[in-house]
């Protein structure tokens, strides 16, 4: 393989961002399908990882998976107005099939609001049929003008959670508790921390009456939102004739929830964490955990290294870690390390004839220090309980994003209470987090971002921003009062 | 829930099939969308225990997932001539996205040989970078005209493996190793039995030198094909410019393998099991094991046998059982009993007030013989190491239906010698396996079907039918010569 070299982050973040996909072939665009991907093996592989999590999460929480049409009745997505005014610009639309011109026009699903309420109405009718809770994992198409690897796609993979309730507050309770789940996955296995908070008005889902979400600060400080839950109302239950009998024996509209998490959050995996050297997974969603390379000079030495290095790659395995043994013939480790260091493998162990008679074996985490001659630190682990030590190494490896990212997040977070200075931060190549106020106006809101590309990415729940951020103020715009401050940020 | 009867098999088969999938709540009619289905969620957690196997056995055999486009550009499609004769009547085409119509229309993906085959040829290139072995799940589009759940449908879920291989020998070799692996599955685990076989040039998968099939027998004496793995040769290869260096430095085109399974099989699995009494499921592919009814009359009964019952729930789970507790009020036990049998939890437990006193539970199996009073059999289990008793029958449970499904198989295997008497047997409702000889052309395998509906299923392996089959004799149509017998069958 020729070493093609990533560009550097500070040079071009959104080229490097590139490379490191290219560099751990994670996926490519399609080319050949306008603003689509492949997803290759190691990319999918942690989309996998992430469904597995997300899975296990939403079955913990009473959801049940099931599988409604790719395709969509174009007059379903007219019943909810709000709905197809915000859907209808991106819509994919099959008008023949079977060798003729359909009667009514298809959609391939954007979101599934629709086709699933449609479903809802027929299977919904006492109180004791709520709440009825589902999830769908699948794709989905918009078909957007300016597309990016993971991060904005036409087609892309997501799970979307569709649910129905008896009343308003058990759905909101739903879309609190559906949030949490994103961002417990967020903090536990994504190692990104995120704030939770309420979209405003503009940035609402389309026929939501209130929309939450997790934002992540990305390397370049640029904010990525990385999982929404939507209360509904009952936009979608007017809209498909979704009622149920009450306990009183009247018949009323369901409430409803929607939640949906994609695979633009591999994106938001490698701008948490990647470096120049390559691509960082955190240790919980890495499809390889312990890359083993054997390192001999003789062919006298070989057997003994293979042998040792594949007794430590099987037991690492029966500890149930995802082991490598790379055993490749002529390729020089140094080569071998470049390549795994790239693709986001977390620790490397090497192994050679002096590790066999020190009965050890060196380790490298894919980031780490610098020693005193300036080198990235090893560490020399025995072999006894060697899948004991590389789990706390793995451990302290995940704890350790995590609170690299955490703290770059909190050092972001910036006060900012005069539109000079609004316009100053945002003008800054480095992008980052700004607490200001605002005046409730979706005009003040779009003004903003016409001059700034700055938009409001939550208003913040309390426990996730700083105190004062929730004295009241004047808006940094317009000079009207404001009870909070809320949080701005560039976007991807 | 109104007791809908559910047709018996011997009135009408196909209705008892519809019936079954309905009480069971499997799956729908979308209705709306033409052709297409939902799966409903205890349809799917089995399509999802399907996955979860298959998967670990793609994986074991080297096998790695990933992601292609859901649209294919026409064009493509076009690029190998017996490929796209055979998919282009049954393509759903999207002609118009964002607003506006295309200048090259896509179509929704039948099947991925084409497009995988144009990213194959970018990631190919030296002998070293074979074989490369991917697999997808996903769904697919075919518009059919006569479509039934699960069993046609014009979207369906499968996986689709696709590789490629730097000799024609590591493609055939493919192709067998996944073949037994769907056999493998087939009885393992939808304790269904299978004939190994390949298929007719009539037959073959569009664009495939050579297709391979497992056929299973349903209840009814028709043949479902349960999976099939083919040899592609280098037709794709050709046509998608799929090279590489092989060791002597010479550019030579790879030789490809594709193999797929599908939802189909949730349809072919109701077909070999289930009864009269509704859904009949496998323990293996079971989404509930065992459902625990508490029986009580008096109030002062009801919290030590709730607590029981409870006990024994959790116990049994954290045997790695899944288990339901179903303690809803107000609904008699046997009106519980009625539903978890149409919906095929393989084992009840029963427990109340007198269970207590002896610390033993009433089991019940889904499919049990009659006791001398003609009711069926339960058996009684001390409540100590109910998780191993259990256990047992759920093992003796798989293994009873896939002994029943192969004596049904085996018994249904006819071998005839004349004309008339194949008509006969095929003029007969109960439609059977059957073993004739066939002179080995289209015309006359045409001409059989044309006459008796009976399509040549396979031409079966040696070790996966009786020795007999294997010695010459003359068509039994024809009259010429064939060297071996076919298996002819009715199918879906």
């Amino acid at each position: 393989m020729a070493e093609t070299p990533i560009t550097p982050r500070a040079e071009d973040y959104s080229q490097w961002y590139q490379d490191v996909i290219a560099q751990a072939e994670l996926a490519e665009p399609a080319g050949v399908v306008r603003g689509c991907m492949v997803i290759r093996p190691h990319g999918f592989a942690i989309w996998e990882a992430m469904q597995a999590d997300l899975d296990r999460r939403f079955k913990e929480t009473g959801h049940k998976n099931a599988c409604f049409p790719l395709l969509i009745p174009m007059s379903f997505l007219e019943k909810e107005a709000e709905h197809v005014e915000g859907f209808a610009p991106e819509l994919a639309v099959v008008t023949h099939a079977g060798g003729k011109e359909l009667e009514e026009p298809y959609c391939i699903r954007p979101t599934s609001e629709t086709i699933i309420g449609h479903f809802f109405s027929k299977w919904i009718d006492s109180h004791r049929d709520l709440p009825l809770l589902i999830n769908q994992w699948g794709n989905v198409m918009r078909w957007e003008l300016r597309t990016r690897l993971f991060l904005r796609t036409g087609e892309f993979l997501w799970q979307e959670g569709h649910t129905a309730h008896a009343t308003h507050e058990d759905a909101k309770e739903e879309v609190l508790r559906m949030l949490d789940v994103y961002r417990d996955f967020a903090h536990e296995v994504m190692a990104m921390p995120v704030i939770r908070g309420i979209k405003t008005a503009n940035e609402r889902f389309a026929g939501a009456l209130e929309t939450r979400t997790v934002e992540a600060l990305m390397q370049d400080g640029k904010a990525l939102q990385s999982g929404t839950s939507h209360d509904l109302g009952q936009n979608f239950g007017k809209a498909f004739n979704v009622m149920f009998q009450n306990e009183n024996k009247e018949r009323e509209y369901v409430w409803q929830t929607s939640w949906g998490l994609s695979t633009r959050m591999v994106g938001a995996l490698i701008m948490s964490h990647s470096d120049d050297g390559g691509l960082v997974l955190p240790p919980r969603l890495a499809p390889i955990h312990v890359v083993v390379v054997p390192i001999f000079k003789k062919d006298d030495e070989k057997a003994a290294v293979l042998e040792a290095a594949n007794r430590i790659a099987d037991e690492l395995r029966s500890d149930g870690l995802q082991v490598e043994l790379d055993d490749r013939e002529g390729m020089k480790p140094g080569a071998k390390y470049f390549e795994w260091e790239r693709k986001g493998v977390p620790v490397r162990i090497e192994i050679g004839p002096r590790d066999l008679e020190e009965q050890s074996v060196m380790t490298k985490v894919r980031v780490s220090e610098l020693d005193e001659r300036g080198k990235p630190k090893k560490e020399k682990l025995p072999m006894e309980d060697l899948g004991i030590s590389i789990g706390k190494q793995l451990d302290d490896f995940q704890a350790s994003l995590f609170d690299a990212a955490k703290k770059r997040l909190d050092e972001s977070i910036t006060f900012v209470d005069t539109w000079d200075e609004f316009r100053d931060v945002f003008a800054d190549q480095s992008s980052r987090f700004v607490y200001a106020h605002w005046d409730g106006t979706t005009e003040t809101e779009l003004a903003i971002k016409d001059e700034t590309k700055a938009t409001i990415r939550c208003l913040p729940y309390e426990s996730d921003a700083p105190a004062e951020a929730f004295q009241p103020g004047e808006c940094v715009k317009s000079g009207k009062p404001s009870a909070q401050r809320v949080l701005y940020a560039k976007a991807y």
